[in-house]
């Protein structure tokens, strides 16, 4: 009992800590946004510095000390980072990296105009970097249980680290991006401005030779990648922070060594359909880009509007199509659900509606606007459209990520007899009455319980495994994956890369007026770009168990 | 299996439902907030029309049928709806209605010039007052079976209703409040403002009768229990919503006949040291709006600033002395933890630690502001341990409620053998290291299991029972629940009847500027005010429990 007390005394520690550092850091970057408030951005660098270098040393101390400790992990979780997963936060480290890097020699071209910490961040951040993702790819699914309110403290720390990092990143980029964008200045292109900045920032130095313009234009792509490594790692980070002191049932915790045969069994519909609207989203978001930021004639603008918010409007129907029939295919599967605790599975699911919930905002404050609005012309009945779809699809998606998500494995499926299913769903109904608690004691009963059926099973495998052939609906559901998977990685990338139509576009703008509808895109819109990285990450699940 | 499934997703589209009523009527209320946007508070007022017609239907359709069904409600939660929230639900509603009459009035006194909506509101808003404060009354407990899916939609449906209330009293509240305070209009009196506003509406209406007069500064004042109503109603309806298909294992669900015998003992230090400071506050806040709303003299606004920062900090150091102080002594404690599922319990600490984000923001933003700020002055040294002591209060308090309200009452305690809780905390420590899921596997272990001791226990109690006298640790934890309860309260009436230090110390002004610290402000200070209140409920049950 006293453990317990102190789980939750632990728990409640760390949490606090997290707090008071996530709303200190909000203050920060929240004042150091706008110039009129007397706080710099080099007040969040220099205090982002300090945090992180004493999550580096903690790291450190955890994978030299806590994790060689005797008894430290006696079990692992292993749904906590899949392999798709630690794979997709090496790779945006790298991306990260190659960031820092054009960040330090960005700055480094002229350092005699800047403070010192404006250089010294980015080197501190490539070293957190490097750290974190050798921390999480070794100790993603530990389950420790030494050290155990220090842990829960450093990972906290790290959780609240990456946060303060991407609000951060988000603060900077929507600033850069609300500027060009600003009706009030004219400044026809946001590069201009940057420069603008930084040179009245450091008076007599700008940013004159080619390679200081390469680093400067890169390390301004590059900004997406970070952003999304650092949602990545605190995903990571709270799954270690939930598993620790935790202990698995082994007979919970099944080993699913599921591969990734994507190129082994040949896939056409969902692959070829799915590439093809990611092409053509690129293409449509590089005229997008080109048009709108390069002229500021307002027909060529509406011209551009149009095939954006058409392009858009297609691929958004025809997913929502997509996930409605992946949802019926659903009602009709007889697989088991998964029940089994899974602090994953759980935060997936609070995340996709979560994140969900940036995008849904701006839905509604632009369908009021449009339909208040007098001049109900293409653009504006385009996006009422838009914005409608906008609404609708996340819902569908969500609906059949979440059936998906709570499948059993369908290897597990073939195993089963189907008599032993039914008197499996009778005892189901029996005990029902009694308890709505149900699955998790079934799941907990020995199998000797039902003795007969031992012997039964075992012939019967063998007979099911050489019928086992993929059957349509999982191989539907398949297609349904890839299409759905490449249809939510164009839609993260525009938003991204800077496709901004909710400014571009004048009636919210008119509507709410400047102030009030950039800091509603700039709040919601991060949640909206972060649901689609993540529906990527759990359609790829999704795929793997179908 | 399928009930299983289909009570998630009947949760799932609940919840939908629930998260698009209410970002639309946010979107609603935030755009009819500013004068700029074409949107107008009757279009807010026109949906919340509808939303609370359809649902006083919903709550009738309850009443007289759903719950009348045969087998409807084979058990109740005895935790949900405890007699003193339902008592203060009632003495709420009793004030809103008094605030809707006063509405009606004020409004019906110029009916002519004024959109019949506004009149309709008040009328209707009274109505679904009554119904619902009818509804929860009878209905607190249920765990209704039927209708599933329609009670689930009915329920979020009532919830959103009144957030979306709450959000709109708020709101309304704000923008009153922060146009009085704004320092661009050079108005000296928020109610100069507000006849001034009425009167620009509704041009050549004006209210000048005596009864206008009253009707409009009563519905002022009552303005801030009507919050505190929705807010309540909010709560009880999740639970409600939470116990719909849910079976309660009787020996889980013991009820607890605890009276409320706050007049048959006498306690002095507690509730006199309680009653001084709520008295004193309240004295402190009449001088403190006077003064500050009357005149516009500078040295008179910071003498009396100090005065209200001097009684907070004062007040608040005490009561974090005494959380502190009631943390140690159930640190000494040995009663046993109540870790039995209670949806009730649960969303008290989730509402407790949510609602107390709301004040930490407030003070981290005034933190960095007062230390950044260079006249050190006598105002801001108060200014700076005043937000200071708003973090470390509510975080010490929160700690003394989370333990209070996870411990068995004491009249389970005085039930138990000595010896045999000795055998029960052997049991305890042989069984955590098998599993960190104990307490509920032994709460659930049948009496039988320890048949030695059945005899004992009986034997024991009537002996315990002989010498049972309130011990002094009891009596500690009662008066300090009784002194925290009456400095909550305090802390709840000053910034809900309009005390703005934040406005009248410029400080933060100066720095943030306008409008940044007024939607700081404005945002965030609801859930601090909402935080107050919820602790005074949740202190009540901790008294009670002791």
């Amino acid at each position: 009992s006293s453990k317990e007390v102190w789980k939750k005394g632990g728990r409640v520690f760390s949490i606090l800590l997290a707090i008071n550092l996530v709303l200190l850091s909000c203050t920060l970057v929240s004042g150091g946004a706008f110039q009129e408030v007397k706080l710099h951005d080099y007040d969040v660098f220099f205090m982002l510095i300090i945090v992180m270098l004493i999550n580096i040393a903690w790291m450190l101390f955890y994978i030299f000390r806590t994790s060689r400790l005797q008894g430290a992990i006696p079990c692992k979780d292993n749904h906590a980072g899949p392999i798709w997963l630690r794979g997709g936060l090496v790779l945006f480290a790298v991306l990260s990296l190659v960031m820092d890097a054009f960040k330090t020699g960005y700055y480094s071209s002229y350092y005699k105009c800047l403070s010192p910490i404006r250089i010294m961040f980015p080197v501190v951040q490539g070293v957190f970097v490097i750290t974190q993702t050798v921390f999480l790819w070794m100790s993603a699914q530990d389950c420790i249980h030494k050290h155990l309110n220090l842990t829960r403290c450093g990972l906290m720390l790290t959780l609240t680290t990456n946060l303060a990092v991407w609000m951060a990143a988000v603060t900077d980029e929507s600033v850069h991006k609300a500027e060009s964008k600003n009706p009030i200045a004219n400044v026809t292109h946001r590069m201009a401005l940057l420069m603008m900045r930084a040179a009245s920032q450091a008076e007599n130095c700008a940013c004159k030779s080619q390679l200081c313009k390469i680093f400067q234009n890169g390390y301004y792509w590059l900004y997406p990648f970070n952003i999304e490594y650092s949602l990545f790692a605190s995903a990571m980070v709270y799954v270690m922070w939930k598993n620790v002191g935790r202990l698995i049932d082994p007979h919970d915790n099944h080993i699913h060594q599921l591969k990734f045969k994507l190129f082994r069994r040949t896939y056409f519909l969902g692959t070829i359909v799915g590439f093809l609207v990611l092409v053509t989203g690129i293409a449509v978001l590089i005229v997008y880009e080109i048009q709108v930021n390069s002229k500021e004639d307002s027909k060529r603008t509406d011209q551009v509007l149009t095939m954006y918010f058409g392009f858009n409007i297609i691929c958004l129907s025809l997913m929502s199509a997509i996930c409605i029939a992946g949802s019926i295919v659903y009602r009709f599967d007889k697989r088991d659900m998964d029940h089994h605790k899974n602090p994953t599975r759980t935060l997936d699911v609070a995340l996709l509606m979560g994140a969900a919930l940036g995008q849904y905002a701006i839905s509604y404050y632009s369908i009021v606007a449009t339909v208040a609005s007098s001049p109900r012309d293409t653009i504006n009945a385009l996006n009422l459209s838009y914005s409608l779809l906008m609404l609708a699809q996340p819902t569908f998606q969500n609906i059949f990520i979440i059936e998906g998500l709570h499948r059993q494995p369908p290897e597990e499926e073939d195993k089963v007899d189907p008599q032993q299913k039914d008197i499996y769903g009778l005892t189901f109904v029996n005990m029902n009455a009694v308890s709505l608690r149900v699955p998790e004691s079934l799941s907990a009963l020995p199998p000797s319980a039902l003795p007969g059926l031992a012997i039964q099973t075992s012939e019967a495998r063998r007979s099911l495994k050489a019928s086992k052939k993929m059957n349509w609906r999982r191989r539907f559901l398949k297609e349904i994956s890839v299409f759905l998977l490449l249809g939510n990685a164009i839609l993260w990338v525009m938003p991204a890369f800077g496709a901004r139509p909710q400014f571009d576009n004048k009636t919210e703008l008119a509507f709410y007026g400047y102030p009030m509808w950039a800091a509603i895109v700039d709040i919601c819109l991060p949640f909206g770009i972060f649901y689609r990285m993540h529906a990527v990450a759990s359609l790829l699940e999704v795929y793997i168990m179908s």
